[in-house]
């Protein structure tokens, strides 16, 4: 018997031993492979996993938004890497953190923003310490490593009295995007091939270069050719991580609790109380299973259920099941993508097993 | 010139004159067909704009959430329709509001749910507002109104000492699978017409017939064949309905404000950061535009740029055009779905025109 019937539906439950056994393997990982550890935290922006993501201390930190950045710092994190090309409106705020920490890491990939950066060293005297952000194959941001142009940035970079040239960043989203584990193989070795190759071309051998997400982090056995892994996903998991095959599914820590509002035996339809704003509507394993819906659900022990969650509106989900179960019964919904679900929520029920056990909140906002 | 370049992008902007003129021509339209009002306010959550509602006046409103129900009693509002299939553990919640304010209903659909009223009636004494949801169409809750099992639930809702049974209440959600404005007007008339049958089958002539989805009640000239109108979508509208032709596109209210961080000419994208946390993954109008994107891209004074917003992760946006703009160019991008967009902030920004002249701030969670 659990103690879930007392919980506001929907609610985001995450499994504490799971994060801790997850946070505990990938940094386990990048210790003994001998790199540099900088998790993001974009995935649960909250101090607690946070400090679980370096063995219950203060660490290195990657993070996805300046407000992220904030509430980190305020929580005594030192050394943080902002990982977004930064906009040239956020410079004052990235400098004013920057000042009050030891380090924040800022990224840009163009000549434009390296102006921008000048211009406001030469109106304010701060000078940035920046990772130059490289496209591994991706394509979302980041200089083409083949371009020669993307070599003079990079001198130009390593010559600004605006700039600590701290490394070369990359990012291998399209890891997400594969069929098999062998496809996720291949891509994290040219994540890390690509800085290699990039920095002995502008002959800049202190660069630190820095990799990571979580499929590529997760396929290999250790870490080599690379100085840093920024992995966030992991700590998680979700049922994408676990389709692509990054994770098994008991490494999932997170699932949403709702509860059947409609039971409708006569279609074959079940309406629960988890809609687009409990789970976000990312359906990204359609890739690899076009009829995957928005989660795996399952029943309130987490047995999975033959059912699909096959469409949300704002504060609906509806399951197509032989059997619907009757109106109050509970159930929980693995996300497809944890980062987008998790944000949905502005407290986090934190369970052991059956147990609701604390309570965390994670930051909000830009 | 406008004052955007120093809000921290990505923002929500609403534009109070539009919503005034939107929220004046729905309650003129309820006015004027002698219908009463009680217009849903999850799309904004907001108690400026649920004024705006009812003419700056106090009146009935639908919410989705029982966290709506209790943040609009706080502000005064005091007639309230949860328009959600109740669940039974959220009965004492409910009847808790019911007892501060003047009337909350409370929508059920199967006989489980009202044996769940009874038994807490039995315990507890509460005497709910009961509307039965019917299913005009949409298939998602709501009895089958030609079921004769419907009008068994009807008869004895009519008849338990737990309910007050004020009425039926219906949603067309279906007529935003449409793919013109005559199918609107078809699923409008039948909105309308399903209610109308099921009571006089069931002879309680006295029950309230609640309709409302954005598009059938923007489509009609005035209501007929009813007795209360619940919309919500058209207090901001969106890209969504400007393309199913519920509005035109200067009807629309919102738009996100986001900031274009990386821009590659040489493969015709930009990257802005909007992600789909600042957008939500709905690709809604798909259906009638394969290629439709996450939203119409437009510059900083809302002029549509030829650019389609074609991928959204956590926090990047992907645009494709054959001429990036710069980065540090403002962009504005009006959201396919208003009502998901809006809840992933935490506050609106509100402009007259170029200027911004309030801040507002939704109600979040359940």
């Amino acid at each position: 018997m659990n103690d879930f019937s007392h919980v506001t539906t929907p609610a985001f439950l995450v499994d504490r031993s799971i994060v801790e056994q997850n946070c505990a393997r990938m940094c386990a990982k990048a210790l003994s492979s001998g790199v540099a550890f900088r998790p993001h935290v974009k995935t649960h922006k909250t101090i607690e996993i946070g400090r679980m993501q370096h063995g219950r201390a203060i660490g290195p930190i990657t993070v996805s938004t300046m407000a992220e950045a904030g509430f980190f710092a305020n929580a005594g994190f030192r050394d943080i890497t902002y990982a977004m090309p930064i906009a040239p409106e956020k410079l004052a705020r990235a400098a004013a953190l920057a000042a009050r920490i030891e380090r924040l890491n800022i990224l840009l990939d163009s000549h434009a923003a390296l102006r921008a950066v000048e211009e406001f060293h030469a109106a304010h005297g701060t000078v940035f310490d920046v990772f130059l952000k490289v496209d591994c194959g991706y394509h979302r941001a980041g200089v083409d490593p083949n371009d020669p142009d993307s070599a003079r940035l990079a001198i130009a970079l390593s010559r600004s009295p605006a700039v600590h040239f701290q490394g070369l960043l990359t990012h291998a989203g399209h890891s997400y995007n594969v069929h098999d584990v062998d496809e996720i193989r291949r891509i994290a070795a040219e994540e890390t091939a690509s800085l290699t190759r990039f920095r002995a071309l502008v002959g800049l051998d202190e660069l630190t270069r820095s990799i990571g997400s979580t499929p590529t982090t997760c396929i290999v056995d250790s870490f080599t050719d690379t100085d840093e892994v920024r992995p966030g996903n992991y700590v998680f998991f979700d049922a994408f991580q676990a389709t692509l095959g990054s994770c098994s599914m008991k490494d999932v820590a997170v699932s949403v609790l709702s509860t059947v509002v409609g039971s409708y035996p006569e279609r074959g339809e079940a309406i629960i109380d988890a809609g687009a704003l409990a789970m976000s509507k990312d359906v990204s394993p359609e890739h690899l299973d076009p009829k995957f819906g928005f989660g795996i659900v399952c029943d309130a022990a987490l047995n999975p259920l033959p059912a699909r969650l096959v469409s949300l509106s704002q504060e609906h989900g509806k399951l197509k099941m032989a059997a619907p179960p009757p109106v109050g019964t509970l159930v929980r919904i693995i996300p497809n993508h944890s980062c987008l679900t998790a944000a949905m929520y502005d407290r986090y029920h934190v369970i052991e097993g059956d147990s609701i056990v604390d309570e965390w909140q994670p930051v909000r906002g830009w």
